[in-house]
C-alpha cells in the first residue's frame, strides 16, 4: 500500500483523496486543511486524518467538534508521496519541506513546471515519471488539450494546433470571485501560456493558444483546429476517441448542446460530485475540413480531469504499475468510471 | 408493493422515481418521456420501463438505441397510482386519463389546487390524504415555507408571516432561461400568490408573500419574518430545527454564507444529484427581534424538497403508514437522508 | 464660485465631478487619480485638471498622453471643498490633510459615520448641514432608504420599518468581483448594518433589515414593508411619490418589472451613463394591507442616486442654498433632471 | 431629405431612427410598435409618429397617453425607404407590402440573404446597392467580420479566415432569455452559418467559423485568425485600424482587458445608449505569427454597429453619395462619432 498524503484539501486535494482511497494498493494517511470549514468536516466524515498548518489553530478545529491529527509537518514525515494541492504558488514554497524530509511529491498545474522540473499527463509520458521524485500533473485545460492532441497526432500526424480556452469565470462553489456580465480577455495578448505548457509535456507539438473568461462556473470549453500531417478519417477519430479511456463523446442524440445538460448528465449518471474526469468531445463538432484540417468542440470539467491523472501519477513514480495502460484501467475499475 | 408510474421523467420525475425505487414498500413500473434524450437515457439505465406519450415517435426511440415499453395510457393501466410530473399546466389535461383507468394520482406545485382539490405537506396534513384519489404536492417554494412556519406555530403560535422568496432563474441543466443580469420582480404586484397557496395547506395563516427572480440555478433563498403569538426562544426553536427530520441547519463554524457553497457541501457529502431534499436554515441568521418577531434565512433546493414528500404522499394515499413520523421516517432512512 | 475637488476619479467620483461641473455656482478645480487608465482619459477629455497621488507616477501618465497638474496635497490646497470617492476605507484616512489645510470635506458611504461626525441626505437633514467642516452622504441603498421612508412618515407617520437589500454583485465595470452563479448572504446575520445606518439620517426610525448579494451589475432591489401610525391611503402615497423631486414611479404601462428594462428606459432617454439618479419605484408593487402595512418594490441605481445627494451636500455646507427645496432644484434642473 | 420608415421601433430600430434623425439628408417620418411599452414612450419623446401593426389595439396606446398616427401600412405608403428592424423572421412576410407599394426596404441579419437578394457592408460594396430596391444589412457579427478581414485582405491579401464567435446571450434589456450559468455550443456542429454569410458580402474569402453562447448582455467577442497571403506587418495593420472610420483600437495603457470595461468606456465618453458603433480590436492582441498569421481579438457591440450601417445603406440605395467614404463621412460626422 503506497501511502499518500495530501496537503490542502480543496477543490482538487478532496476529489484526489477520493480517488486515491478508491484504489486497492494505495490509501490516504493524511490531509490538510488551514481552517475549520464545511470541507474539514467532510474530511473528519470520510475518516481522513487531520493535519493543520498552524498547530495554533486547533483549538478553533476541536471547538468545531473535529480532531487533529497533528502539523502538516508530522503528515508529510509519515507519507511516501504527497500530492500538493495547496492554492497555486503556494505548493512551491513546500518543496524544501518535501526534500527535507526525503519525500516524493506532486504538484498541481498552478505551479510552475521548473518547481518540479518534469510535468505529467498520462495519456503522453507515463513512462518517463518513473524513478522521479517530484512531479507536476498538468492543469485542467493542459490535460484537456494534451489528451485530443496526442490522439490526433497518433492518428494523422499533427503540424500545427490553434485553440482557444473559453474558460469558467470561478468553481461552483466559489461564491466571491467572478465576472458578472463581462467577457474577460486573460490574457489580451496572444498567444497565452497554455501552448508553451502542452510544450512541458508533448514538446514537438507546434502550437498557439487563446484564453478567454466568462461568467460560468461547471467546464472550460475548447475550439480546437488541428492541421494535419496525413488526410484525416472523421470515421476512425470518432472510433479512437470513443475507445480512449479518458476522453468520452457526448452524441448527437442526447441532445446535449452546452456545459449545463452536460453536468445534468454526469449528476444523472450518479458520479460523484458530478465529476467528469474524462474530456467530454462533442461528436456532431468533429470535422474534416478541406482533408487536413480537424474542427472540434471539447469540454473539459476543470475540478475533475486532473483527479485521475494524480492517481497515475503516482503509481508511475512509484513504478505502482508498469505501463500507462494499467495504471489507467486500475485507476478507472476502482472509481467506477467508464467514460460517456 | 405500491406500484408506481412517474408521468414525466424530468427534473422532478426523474428524482421522484429515483426515491421511490429505493424504497422497501413500492417500485417505479414505468417512466414517461415524449422524445429521446439523455433523460431517457438515464431510465434506461435505471432499468425503468420507457413509455412514451406519442407513439408515433417510437422509431425515433429505437434508433438511438432505446427500448420503448409502451403507450402512457398503458403505462397508467399497469399502475396503482401516477406520479404526474410534466410541465406545469400539462398535468391538469392527465385528468381525464386517470379518472377513466380510476387511478389515484399525485400532481405538483405547477398545477392548481383545484386539479386535485387537496394540497400536500407531510409536516402539515399527512393524515388528510387518507382515501383521496388525487392529490398535489405544493410547489418547492410552498413546501418550505411550510415547513417551518408549521414549526414556529407550534412552537410559539405564529400572528403573521412576511417572506420574500429570492428565485433561481433557471435550473442547473437548463441552458435555455434567464435572466442573464437583472433582477426581476414576479409578479411586479404584492403579494405574490405564494402566499395563497401556503394557505392551501395552513388555512389558517396569515401571510404575506413578495417574489424576485435572479441569475442563479441553485436554490431559492428565502427571507422569512414571523410576528409571534408567545415570546420567542432562539434556543428552543434551533433545537427543534436540528431535531426536524426534514429542516438542516446550516451550522456557522461551517463558513457557509451563499448558496454555492451549500452545493459544494451536498455536493461532498456525497448526496445524490447534489440534492438537498431537507429546508436549509441558516443557524445565525435566525433571530429574535423585540421578542415577538422571528427572522430566518432558508435555501431551499427547487429540485428536491419535494421528492420526499412525493414519496410520503404516495403513503398518506394508499394507507402504506399511518403517520406522518412513520412515513417520513421510511422515506429518509431508505435515502439514507440525514439533515445536514 | 465654490471651487470643487474630487479626491478618487472612479464610479462614483467621475459622476460627480460631471454633476458639479453642470451646475453654475459651483466647478471642478481638479480630480484625482492613482494610475494612467481609461478613467483618467475621460478626465482629460473634458478638461479636469488630473492631480494624482504619487508623484513618482507622473511618467507613466505622460507616456499615455495625459497631463499630470500636481499632487493631490495640491488640488487640496487649491479647492473649497473635497469631494472624497477614494475606495470604502481609505477616505478616512485623509482626514489629517483636509484638517491641515482647513478644509471641508464630504466622504462617501464606504466610510464610516464617525469619520464625519454628521451623516447627510437631502430629503432628510440638509439644514443640519450648515456650517459644517466635514459631512458624508450615505451609502447608495441608505439613501434610498431614507428618502422613501421620510416620505411614508411625513404621510402616514412609519411605526416600523422591515426592509430587504437584494444588491448587485459588481458594477458593470467591474470585471473581477462575483458572484457568477450564487445567492450570497452579506451577512448571514440578521439584522444587517442597513438599519442602524439609516438611523444616522433618521434617529428615530425602528427599522430591521437584510441584505443579500445576486449576480447582476445594475441597481439594487428593495423590499419594503412599513407599519403606519395612521391608515395608508395609496392614491395619496402615489401622488406624493409622483411629486418628489427625487423618487421616480415606474408605470405598469410600460411593461418594465426588472433593472434590465429599467436600464434600457434610463438609455433611451438619453440619461448620461444610463444614471438613475431618483429611487424606482414600481407603482404596481405599492400596496396597503390591512390597512396600516405599506408595502413596495424599489429599485436602486447604486452608482447615480448619491451623486445628486453630494451636489446638494456641497450647497448645504457651504450655504450655497438655504432649504433642500432649493438645492433639489438648482441641481435636478443645471443636470436637465426630471424623474421618470 | 429622404423620407425613411423605421418598421419595428425595437433593440435595432429605435438606434437606426435616432441615427437617421441625426443626418442631415433624411428624416424619420414614422416608426412602428405592436404594443405599448417604455419604447413606444420614448417614439412619443423623441416626436416620431407612431403607427402601429394592429390597428384595433389603438385604444390601448391611447391609454397610456400615447397618439397613435396609423397603421403600417399608411406608414410605408408615406415613406421613400423603409427600414425593416422586426424580429429576425418576420421582416420577410413584410416584402409584399413594400413591392405593392413599390417601396425600397431594407432588412436586418435576421433574415435570409435570399429576402433581399443582396447583402451590404458600408466598408465593402457600398456601391453595389445604387439603383437596388431591396437590401439587407448583414448581421452584427457579420458586419464585424467584414469590416477587419476586408481590411487584412487589402493589406496582406487574405488565404483563409478561421474565427470564433463568442456570443452574448441576451441583449442588456432582455430579462428573459438566458443561459444563467452554461457555454452553450450554437451551432454544436462546425462551421457555423456565420462564414457562408460573410461570403454574401465577400464571396472569394475562403472562411470557417465557429460559436458559442455565454450568459453576458453587452457585445459579442470574435477569436480571428486569418492565413495571409504575404508577410504581415503588425505596424502598418495597427495604423491601417487607427485610420479606419468603423474599426476603433483599444489601446493597452487604458487598461481595457474585458467587454465590461470597454462599455465603461463607452457610457463614460458620452456616447448615446453607450453605443460602440465601431469594431472594437484590442492593440494588444494584434499578433504576426510566423510571417503569415494574423491574431487578433475584437469586440463587437452587437446593438451599435450595425446602426451605421442602415444609414450608409439608405444613402448607397438613394443615391444621396457617390462613395463609401462620403457617406461614412457624413454618417459620423452627424453622429459626433469618431473612432475609440
Ligand atoms: N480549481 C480548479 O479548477 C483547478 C484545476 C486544475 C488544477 N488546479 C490547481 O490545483 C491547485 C489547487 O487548486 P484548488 O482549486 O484546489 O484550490 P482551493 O483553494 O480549492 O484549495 C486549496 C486548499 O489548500 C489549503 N491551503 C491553503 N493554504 C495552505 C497552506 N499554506 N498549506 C496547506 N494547505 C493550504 C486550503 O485550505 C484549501 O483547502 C492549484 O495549483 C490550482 O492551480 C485547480
Ligand atoms: N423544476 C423545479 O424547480 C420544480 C420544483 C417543484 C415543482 N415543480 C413542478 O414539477 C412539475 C414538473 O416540472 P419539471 O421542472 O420537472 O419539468 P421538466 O420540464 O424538467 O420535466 C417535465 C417532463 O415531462 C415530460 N413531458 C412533457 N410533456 C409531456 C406530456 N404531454 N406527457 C408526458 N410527459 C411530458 C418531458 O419530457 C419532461 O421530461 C411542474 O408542475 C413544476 O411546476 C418543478
Ligand atoms: N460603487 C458604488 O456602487 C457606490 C455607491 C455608493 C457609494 N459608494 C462609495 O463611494 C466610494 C467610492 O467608491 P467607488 O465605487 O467609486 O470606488 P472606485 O474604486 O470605482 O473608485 C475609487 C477611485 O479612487 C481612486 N483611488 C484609489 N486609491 C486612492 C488613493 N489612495 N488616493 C486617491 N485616489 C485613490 C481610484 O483611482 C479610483 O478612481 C466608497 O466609499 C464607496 O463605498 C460606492
Ligand atoms: N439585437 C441584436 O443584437 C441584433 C443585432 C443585429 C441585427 N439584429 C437583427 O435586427 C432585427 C431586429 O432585431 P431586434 O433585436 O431589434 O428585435 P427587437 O425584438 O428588439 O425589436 C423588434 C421590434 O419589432 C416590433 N415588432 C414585432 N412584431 C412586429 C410586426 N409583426 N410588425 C411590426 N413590428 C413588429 C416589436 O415591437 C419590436 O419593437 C432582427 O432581424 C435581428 O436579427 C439584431
Amino acid at each position: 500500500m503506497i501511502k499518500v498524503a495530501v496537503n490542502g484539501f480543496g477543490t482538487i486535494g478532496k476529489r484526489v483523496a477520493d480517488a486515491v482511497s478508491a484504489q486497492t494498493d494505495m490509501e490516504i494517511i493524511g490531509v490538510s486543511k488551514t481552517r475549520p470549514s464545511h470541507e474539514a468536516m467532510i474530511a473528519q466524515k470520510r475518516g481522513y486524518p487531520l493535519y493543520i498548518a498552524d498547530i495554533s489553530k486547533k483549538e478553533s478545529f476541536e471547538k468545531a467538534g473535529m480532531k487533529v491529527a497533528g502539523t502538516v509537518e508530522e503528515m508529510v514525515r509519515a507519507a511516501d508521496i504527497i500530492v500538493d494541492a495547496t492554492p497555486g504558488g503556494v505548493g512551491a514554497g513546500n518543496k524544501a519541506m518535501y526534500e527535507k524530509y526525503g519525500k516524493m511529491a506532486i504538484w498541481q498545474g498552478g505551479e510552475e513546471h521548473e518547481v518540479a522540473g518534469y510535468s505529467f499527463n498520462s495519456s503522453c509520458n507515463f513512462a518517463d515519471a518513473r524513478g522521479r521524485q517530484f512531479a507536476r500533473v498538468v492543469s485542467c485545460n493542459t490535460t484537456g488539450l494534451c489528451r485530443i492532441i496526442k490522439l490526433a497526432d497518433t492518428a494523422f500526424g499533427v503540424k500545427k494546433v490553434r485553440a482557444t480556452m473559453v474558460r469558467r469565470g470561478a468553481d461552483p462553489g466559489d461564491a466571491k470571485r467572478g465576472p458578472v456580465d463581462a467577457i474577460v480577455l486573460n490574457p489580451v495578448t496572444i498567444p497565452s501560456h497554455h501552448g508553451p505548457d502542452v510544450q512541458t509535456v508533448l514538446p514537438e507539438i507546434d502550437i498557439v493558444t487563446t484564453a478567454l473568461v466568462v461568467p460560468t462556473t461547471f467546464m472550460h470549453m475548447h475550439i480546437i483546429q488541428m492541421d494535419l500531417k496525413e488526410t484525416g478519417d472523421r470515421g476512425k477519430f470518432l472510433k479512437m476517441i470513443a475507445d480512449h479511456p479518458r476522453i468520452g463523446l457526448v452524441k448527437g442524440y442526447t441532445g446535449i448542446k452546452s456545459t449545463a445538460e452536460l453536468r445534468e448528465y454526469a449528476s444523472d449518471l450518479g458520479r460523484p460530485r458530478s465529476d467528469l474526469w474524462e474530456s467530454c468531445v462533442f461528436e456532431d463538432s468533429v470535422s474534416i475540413v478541406d482533408g487536413k484540417e480537424l474542427y472540434l468542440f471539447q469540454a473539459i470539467h476543470q475540478e475533475a480531469d486532473v483527479v485521475v491523472e494524480n492517481v497515475d501519477c503516482i503509481r508511475a513514480m512509484t513504478g505502482g504499475a508498469s505501463t500507462a495502460e494499467e495504471s489507467v484501467a486500475m485507476t478507472n475499475r476502482a472509481l467506477g468510471f467508464e467514460t460517456i
